[in-house]
């Protein structure tokens, strides 16, 4: 087995120890050291290298080294080339993290009382029991449920929506666009965690605010691109939306004089919420390329058509 | 069964309502509107009034509005008259929250991201895996239980310190002064729920600083005496402690020119971590009171020689 690693060379380093460790059959490669190309059989990249077939012939598996897989280029792509997206619990339990802060943040009012500490006031609000508090979140992949799980424990009212229906134990989903309107109107704060694609390109845009109960908060930790901007800052000024949390944007990094920085009722993130975490994530992707060697399913296949 | 309330007014009214719904055969009344001092069973207060039992002469009992009963002036209550801090699950649920979001904020930098979000800057930290992250707890009464059964299924490495042994369920549990330096080294993130007694004023100071691993954070939900105030300032500036999330100050407000307010590694609330929920609270008193008239012990009796 050998495998190419093409991103963060100091973390590439950390998956070269692991790999030594867990698999001392494979031979790992750090970009740009790949060896032999004619003999690279998968490459981990978040993105990979320009006319990537030719360069590696007998590329057999094109794994992401993070949760998303909307930063390749698939025309460029070979169509019969698996690209795999990443899904390891290290991702997982990193965005549980953030989103349960994130929605705790902004349940308890915690932009309003550090705006409030900026400006020296002492000035108590009263509180809303979570059980009252709905959550909705958007995307019931293996981050939406793994999150909806943590906010249920917590004691929130917790909701989904999706493209596809599904059933999760103790939230009530909704899927399609055909049922977004009914989400939307019980989504006291709204948690993005779609992935890119082109129905979900500029989602987050004036129709679906005005959707929202008046004052809901959101959470934006999908992708930059969804979210149209403008709109979020029409939405803050007329109090539609009372406060944000975002941790993508478009670009990245934000250019430092766009008006998201300063906002008073925005707190941004640069990118943080879910990071793919060594141990965990060699060890899912070793697991996978055990089941592609067997000629079983891997897990976080790209379908090319729904985009994710 | 005639009960005073006196603490704010407006939750008074809330009071009062749900007294008519669940106890309509109580009377209830708001301070100033005490009807005739003689026939006064019971005090909900937060300050009751001077020369309480000249007023009062038949008080029963005297109930905190808050988790805390340090506010009473216990020289001047007849060594007889029971005092009941309040335990109720919506003061429960409310701290779980505020130590969740806390914990959470300092365990992802969170304090670090809003800072650089006030300077325009985009970049990212390593993230430490929660399992890796170890939280110390002072404070095992019912607060610091729930808290900790929270952060436990977060995934976080928990441990508690309280005065007497207790033992609790996936918690590593230490007592006493003498076991306080193993528990401070083992708190990458120090919680602080203790109630304020003369044990505990103070304790929050540089010899306690100087025994938690360098670089640690501090959550401070207990009561304001407890820290001394310069010594955090110290211990934030040599980097010992790297954040801290204060709700409780002394005094209360803070003074407007109070370094707190301004500085970049500190997140300050008002006082806000855990409020007396009126729907939960009546229901808790009211099933006090019937254990009082029964003969039966109360929940969250004052131990006066302990302090609470």
């Amino acid at each position: 087995m050998n495998i190419v690693y093409k991103s963060d060379p100091e973390r590439g380093r950390r998956w070269a120890a692991l790999f030594a460790e867990l698999a001392p059959e494979a031979q790992f490669r750090l970009w740009p050291e790949v060896g032999d190309p004619e003999t690279v059989d998968y490459l981990i990249a978040w993105q990979p290298p320009d006319n990537l077939m030719q360069r590696f012939p007998n590329l057999k598996v094109l794994f992401s080294v993070g949760a998303g897989a909307d930063q390749f280029d698939y025309a460029g792509l070979p169509p019969g080339l698996p690209v795999v997206r990443m899904i390891e619990p290290g991702l997982t339990q990193g965005m549980v993290e953030y989103v349960t802060f994130a929605v705790l943040g902004l349940h308890r009012d915690m932009p309003r009382y550090l705006h409030q500490q900026q400006c020296g006031e002492w000035q108590p609000h009263p509180v809303m029991p979570a059980a009252r508090r709905r959550i909705g979140v958007m995307g019931l992949g293996q981050l939406g449920e793994a999150s909806l799980a943590a906010l249920t424990a917590l004691g929130f009212s917790c909701h989904g929506w999706s493209r596809t229906p599904r059933d999760l134990p103790g939230v009530r989903c909704w899927a399609g666009q055909a049922e977004l309107p009914d989400f939307l109107a019980a989504s006291d704060i709204l948690v993005c965690l779609l992935p890119l694609t082109a129905e979900t390109r500029g989602l987050l845009n004036r129709d679906l605010f005005s959707g929202l109960p008046h004052g809901a908060a959101l959470v934006q930790a999908g992708r930059g691109p969804q979210l149209n901007q403008p709109d979020l800052l029409a939405a803050l000024e007329t109090g539609q939306i009372r406060a944000a949390v975002l941790d993508v944007t478009d670009p990245e990094p934000l250019p430092s004089d766009h008006p998201f920085w300063a906002h008073p009722s925005i707190w941004l993130t640069p990118h943080i919420a879910s990071q793919t975490q060594p141990e965990s994530a060699v060890a899912s992707l070793l697991e996978n390329v055990r089941r592609f060697e067997r000629g079983e399913p891997m897990t976080g296949v790209v379908d090319r058509q729904r985009g994710y």
